[in-house]
């Protein structure tokens, strides 16, 4: 902790004390109700030494940085701290510079610069950090103040830390920020969650600084708390999703077809106009264009390795947990990891050979990336499809108040996977706000029936040609088995009551005084068993 | 607890005092050494009450009720005990009758009809209640006892178990017992693990009553403290698997070819003459010719609706949490959660159509029959690789000593996955203990390469026809992934450079000064952007 004198000298910094355009609201809460009487004193804001700052943030990484740029431009005085403090000097002295940013070499004078109630934000890393940074918050924050965790924290860290803060009169706010570092810079997808009392002391900054689309912001509160990390996770693991449907039509494209990055990039190009408009088809082109000094594409040097610890594992472990049939990302997250067996795929390249009846590409080669176009565009829909099933399932099981319009409006624009598509997904949503499934939504419902023929050729020729498109193909064979009456899995139940006496139930329409609809039932299938049925033992 | 009178009448039960064939072996420790000093005189076991128990087990459900009598037919005295105690009794009057089985009504009769140290084992609910019943036991208990739980227990709860009894004397051991209501009545496959020093005690038993595989019992020590539920736990993924693809085959069959249930039969039978020879091929012919009261099959009325809490959802989490690319035990456990959302299928099944340019199977039917036959070969040799992989990862990240060969041979007999495929794979890690994949063994690579032609043409009939193949399908895409030095994870890794600043590296081909190997590369891809790179959030 700084002596008093760097204390007073460090609030001292920046001299004026007028309030900026847009100061913080009056707090309902008594401010002066210090947490720690004995710190009360510590921060003495006499009227001379009236605190400037609006926000505070914590954490000079490039989220960090960006975002405090860009409160900065909407007119609020941003308070930035580091715990590698040259980090604030380096950062005041260049990209801040001139701007309504003062810098903090202390938490306690990061506090003490901030108005009440105080609005302080993490981008720390997940994890043990974010306690760590809470803990050495707390000796100065008084009730009613508000800390905020902008990082990737799972979700459930979040409940945690919501209830944990809230105890001691300190609201807390989990919230997903997307949109990389220039959706930081000037506007990314933001989702609050945690302590709805905080919410109407920094809607005026979160909404100001968020993108908008068509006016309107792409943030909105999410509901209780984890549930804006939780839609920030759903988000990130579509994106993983996105992102891997993408990679497969590269690979079909260059390995399939033959083509070289360029006339890939111009596929995109195309693409970019039509229903696949999207940042992520956007950059992609780019990436498609960018050569290295050696007019090559720098892309075709890159290691095709990947990593997946994080919210896209995070996404299909909650959807396993939950029982939700999230194949998409799954597959995603897992492709991730095949991919980062660099070493072993190398060797098993020279032991393992593709053998098949078709080994290259026959056919209209037009007509086929029109199909690929489809195969993606469908692949999509069924990964969102996917995705609002298991925010629904969560938001029943967590017992949130998650409102699906609201969470497509923000996925709209400012983050990753910002794209036309969302705007027909929240126009879905707010004219059906109960839409049991995406599907079932007309606009989708055409959409999917348009796009399935080139989708069935795609995964069908990648197949034949010795391609992996493990999201196309789970897209593909879940859509399938969604629309189906009578899956096959009555046959798993057959097995599992006949090797383990596991039971299983009649169709409604076979119920017979025999076999009564809803009863678990068991069959001595071979004559030879008993007719314990297992109450212990689940395969 | 029962009063003592009653105590030494229950011991008196079955008279004779006469050791059975096959005796406890000597324990080394001294197991005078009550763990309770207040109890060590409440089970006085004096030359003319000596315990006449070789074996007790716990639970009476079905798996536990054709343990004991198969133990029983094996020489050894068993005691067996249920927490209903009616059960005990109806056990006794019923199918104990006769064999050397005797009850206990109380957890303190069980233990002291018991020869020192004690094999006492446990098949109850995995859970809550196997720590009951060890909190139970543990006052009855000396030094030396082994308590076995038979459960399907999540493996971190068995290291737990293993590590809090050690502590106490006592030694626990985590076993797999697969092989359902006949495995267990006439030998399961048996994966025990935990506390070493319990093995040369309960050897005799567990290999006695054990499936044996050309005269080798299919049990043998697996490992360390959860080694044994962890074998087992994969063990069951593998069965969601194989069921899962068994599962696609009847389906392709039945809605892509138009064939009946007993026609399908007839296929079965072939193929279990073949490479797919298996318990699980068999018993789904005979589901497929058992016929309902009135002469149609029985399996067409069942309910297609699987749950899937459990061991195979374990499995695809702990491959998400090593990070290993297990696809196809994922798929089986997300097409139950699929297969679950019946209602909802059915809504989506009068909405959803069918579109594509074929919509009718043509070609040759046998040759169609032989080359799914293949897909359903070359799709188990993916998922035993993959699950094999996962074990592999394991014994790293967890420190056990897994021996493959042997894990192999366990689940040759015995178990619900018993095939002669895996006579195969116990042959491949014999002659290379060390192998890197089950891929790069000789007859894998030879029996993959002459499925893949057929195995391809399923998938891709399958997505035109728009019959559901995710397991099928994943196995070929990690396949086709899986032999592919570049895959195209090196897009993904641009564009999470591009949006994120989250550095790439250089393949080692194309190192260079400007991008040298192993290093973290960042790009300003926009030439808008900052130089700042990404530390602390990660997409």
């Amino acid at each position: 902790m700084s002596s008093p004198t760097a204390r007073l000298a460090a609030i001292n910094i920046g001299g004026s004390t007028s309030a900026s355009a847009r100061g913080a609201p009056e707090p309902h809460l008594n401010n002066n109700n210090s947490l720690d009487s004995s710190l009360s004193s510590n921060i003495d804001q006499d009227a001379d030494h009236a605190p400037r700052g609006d926000f505070g943030l914590i954490g000079l990484a490039v989220m960090g940085q960006n975002l405090i740029l860009n409160a900065a431009d909407h007119g609020f005085n941003v308070i930035a701290f580091n715990r590698t403090v040259s980090k604030v000097d380096h950062f005041l002295a260049n990209e801040a510079k001139g701007k309504s940013i003062e810098g903090a070499h202390s938490i306690e004078e990061f506090v003490s610069k901030l108005k009440k109630p105080r609005r302080m934000m993490m981008l720390v890393m997940a994890g043990k950090p974010v306690d760590d940074f809470i803990e050495t918050l707390l000796p100065f924050c008084e009730k009613g103040d508000i800390i905020i965790d902008g990082g990737n924290s799972h979700f459930p860290d979040t409940n945690r830390r919501t209830k944990y803060l809230a105890a001691k009169g300190i609201r807390f706010v989990g919230s997903g920020v997307s949109g990389g570092e220039e959706g930081a810079r000037y506007g990314p997808s933001i989702m609050p969650g945690g302590n709805e009392e905080a919410w109407p002391y920094i809607k005026d900054i979160f909404q100001g600084i968020s993108a908008k689309s068509d006016g309107e912001a792409c943030c909105d509160w999410v509901g209780d708390e984890g549930a804006g990390h939780y839609v920030k996770m759903v988000h990130n693991g579509i994106e993983y999703g996105d992102m891997q449907l993408i990679c497969e039509a590269y690979d079909i494209m260059k390995r399939g077809l033959g083509m070289q990055d360029k006339e890939i990039g111009d596929v995109l190009t195309k693409w970019n106009k039509g229903v696949l408009d999207s940042f992520l088809i956007e950059i992609t082109r780019d990436i498609m264009y960018f050569n290295d000094d050696d007019d090559t594409p720098l892309l075709e040097k890159i290691l095709d390795s990947a990593g997946q610890k994080g919210t896209g594992k995070w996404t299909a472990i909650n959807a396993l947990d939950l029982g939700m049939p999230v194949t998409l990302i799954a597959e995603s997250v897992l492709a991730r990891c095949l991919s980062s067996l660099k070493g072993e795929r190398t060797r098993a390249s020279k032991v393992l050979e593709y053998v098949g009846r078709t080994n290259k590409f026959e056919g209209d080669k037009q007509q086929f990336l029109d199909d690929l176009e489809q195969a993606l565009y469908a692949s999509k829909i069924i990964s969102y499809a996917q995705g609002f099933m298991l925010m629904q399932e969560a938001a029943k099981e967590y017992k949130w108040k998650l409102n699906k319009p609201s969470i497509a409006l923000m996925w709209r624009g400012g983050c990753i996977i910002r794209s036309v598509f969302l705007k027909d997904i929240t126009a879905a949503y707010r004219a059906e706000p109960d839409l049991e499934n995406l599907l079932f939504n007309d606009f989708f419902k055409k959409a999917i029936h348009t796009a399935q023929p080139g989708w069935r050729d795609v995964v069908a020729k990648a197949a034949l040609l010795g391609i992996p498109t493990p999201a196309f193909s789970t897209a593909l064979s879940w859509f399938d088995g969604y629309r189906t009456k009578d899956l096959p899995a009555n046959l798993l139940q057959a097995q599992r009551d006949y090797f383990g006496a596991h039971t299983f139930k009649i169709k409604p329409e076979h119920a017979s005084e025999k076999y009564p609809e809803g009863k678990d039932i068991h069959v001595n299938w071979t004559g030879r068993g008993g007719n314990v049925s297992a109450s212990t033992y689940q395969a």
